[in-house]
């Protein structure tokens, strides 16, 4: 079984007349929420740490640290830019095996489209292939290897970032099928870093790692030809589970960019629903916050298990708290980065409406539904039930909703105007006659 | 358990005065010997690959690539010197771990003591106390580590690696608990690279990856406290076998770089008794080529299994080759890189003699031993039974055989002037002023 040649080969020989504009349209959104993030995420304590202790041993200035004004070699850029676009756990995700695709594949290639200028659409096709070849290995591997521990974003990442890189480096197909072995050999991210900085880290050591790997290929530095398959290559070596097919089945028809997803709220899945039936409340009804007596949640059972919080005292723990996250959903009509700040968990009037939160489990409701009931002063009782919430493959957030989440995550960073041309470029990404010209526009004046 | 943290806080708080001159003496064989496995495939193809690659993106010149006049940022040339000290499978093993241990920890250090000077006795500490966290954190999950599939030089490397770096930047507890954290979620490394260039690639990458982790951690780059023992931590997600006991045992009392070993062959261990014993007989009895009729060699099975090839046809190949390595024993009385080229495989009177070679397998023999005998065409029968190799535990390599080792890896790159002057650098490591003196003392005129 030739998986790993197989991949490459395909990789290597896709043209971009083989993806249709809805596919096309699929990756720029995909795109611009991973710009949004980053740019959101660019004066963080996590980069500005990593930063100060890297920049010093940065080559030449060949790329932008999304949203800066630091330009450092392309191996340190895609770093960074893995770090800042997943550091608010606000990027795009492949519900299937909860990779968070474009971090590694984007950051890895912009930084490279810096270096020597790539046009659009070849800059839109590898990442198309990167996150393509990252979620099918995913796919061929997952639950069990994300249930063993493994960060599936760092894992499968590198893959995705290596094809995208050497698809832009115009492999041959021996060496794609290095790259892909060099990848596998860097394959690394454990799940036990979750709440940390590691944890944008794998998005970001996955790009850098892919770059390395392409890079090395390159220049015939030679691996395994059967990385991914072999007996002590990527997949029985990290995972119980291994199915081929899922790999290489249907290659070229089928586009996991396809079924991608963009969260609308800064917090973990599966309070969504929850956030998502309030906002509706509240916009249907004109709520104010003194009208509200109680507002009562009927949950699937993760949600207590994960979001429990009842009291949480900084913003990071606000992201697992049902009661804050509904709290800010009914009193602000949102539930981005703002709503989950130090400040805004500490609010006096966030802290009265949370203590009127209950949340009851419910075996009868799947992960993404739920049922909440708001009673009022004036003795009315509204009900909303979500079956899907917002942001879900079965009510994807719209090109507007994305602009506007977009919007919220540079408010301070960049101007209006700035803000306005970002989010043009990123829309015609396909279309511009350099690519890096988004890195370049991410960066205030 | 808090095994990560104990760990980090023995590295913290431990004194040089606590190490005996035997141990010292011990780190500075190991030493020598991989600066001599550095040097000596300087100018091989897979480092010129790897410098083709990555030079472009290097930062400022920081370091030596041991060797040669390039100079490159710390963890490129950490990433550098990693590969060529393992380039030739020559450098120290770690017999009950097969943990390459120098590598990953000294190709760290030594790019990091040329960026700011460091005393001699502070980077001898560093690389004992580095080899010790490598080889406990291996000792912990070796066997099944690598028998899943790990490269376990790569992957307990990272964090002898992290350990060392963080001992020379001054890392306090919390700190060094991070960077071995950071080094855990990095840490990788297939088998199935064995026989490609991605081999050596492991232990620099290791070491690359173990300078970034130490750096992030100096500047409070979080991870967690528990990277090593957390269900979903480094042992085990990679291993089914984990004993704490195995890293927190005995710390500081006990050394693992005094159980350090030598190659003097360049090959697979499983052959150094036969080649140990063609020698012997060939100096003991003034042997010459023309006088031997056959050469049979009583044998472990794993010499068959795994260096059965009767007709090397390259000189990689004739490292997989009894039958050739009792030849060159014979004839040269040495079994180094030179006897190991591409011309040494080919050569009419080595080949004469290898077609003269066999052996048989003899399940009395233990790994370590054999029983050669060689009929000369005068009618003697010459015989020689060893029970251990000269290189094992029981028979180590003296300091003047080292020397010479290092003497036939260097020629062609250093003159004897340099070389020696370099071999009397690394025997003096331990009172240098300076210990980044090495790495410049190893670039010739």
């Amino acid at each position: 079984m030739d998986i790993t040649r197989t991949l490459a080969k395909f990789v290597v020989d896709h043209q971009p007349a083989g993806i249709s504009q809805t596919v096309c349209h699929e990756a720029a959104r995909s795109f611009l929420n991973w710009v949004g993030c980053a740019v959101g995420a660019s004066r963080h304590e996590t980069v500005e740490n990593a930063l100060a202790a890297l920049s010093p041993f940065s080559g030449p200035p060949q790329a932008t640290v999304l949203g800066r004004a630091d330009r450092l070699d392309v191996m340190h850029a895609a770093l960074m830019n893995g770090i800042t676009s997943h550091t608010f756990d606000f990027d795009d995700t492949h519900l299937r095996t909860v990779i968070h695709p474009s971090g590694p594949v984007a950051s890895a290639i912009l930084a490279l489209a810096e270096r020597e200028p790539v046009s659009g659409e070849a800059f839109l096709h590898a990442f198309i292939l990167g996150v393509e070849v990252e979620c099918r290995i995913g796919n061929s591997v997952y639950p069990e290897h994300y249930d063993v521990g493994w960060h599936i974003t760092g894992t499968a990442g590198v893959f995705g970032a290596a094809a995208a890189a050497g698809k832009l480096l115009g492999l041959d197909e021996q060496q794609m099928t290095w790259a892909l072995g060099i990848a596998a050999t860097q394959a690394s991210g454990l799940r036990e870093m979750f709440g940390t900085m590691c944890k944008p880290f794998h998005p970001g050591n996955a790009a850098r790692n892919g770059v390395l790997a392409a890079l090395l290929a390159q220049r015939n530095f030679t691996s395994s030809n059967h990385g991914i398959e072999a007996k002590r290559g990527f997949a029985h070596v990290l995972s119980t589970r291994f199915d081929p097919a899922e790999i290489t089945t249907r290659l070229g028809q089928t586009w996991e960019i396809a079924a991608n997803t963009y969260k609308p709220f800064a917090c973990g899945i599966v309070i969504h629903p929850i956030i998502d039936a309030c906002i509706q409340l509240r916009n249907d009804h004109g709520l104010l916050p003194a009208d509200v007596v109680s507002i009562e949640a009927r949950v699937h059972p993760l949600v207590l298990e994960l979001t429990g919080k009842k009291t949480p005292q900084v913003g990071l723990e606000g992201k697992f708290s049902v009661y804050h996250s509904a709290a800010v959903a009914l009193i602000h009509g949102a539930a981005g980065e703002a709503e989950y700040s130090d400040d805004a968990v500490r609010d006096a009037q966030v802290i009265a409406i949370r203590d009127r939160v209950t949340a009851t489990l419910d075996p009868a409701m799947h992960e993404d539904q739920t049922r909440v009931t708001v009673r009022l002063k004036d003795g009315r009782v509204l009900e909303k039930f979500v079956e899907h919430a917002i942001g879900s493959l079965d009510r994807p957030m719209s090109d507007a909703a994305l602009e506007a989440k977009f919007r919220g995550l540079v408010e301070g960073i960049l101007s209006t105007h700035e803000a306005d041309r970002l989010i043009g470029l990123c829309w015609d990404i396909g279309t511009l006659t350099d690519a890096g010209e988004v890195a370049r526009a991410s960066v205030p004046r």
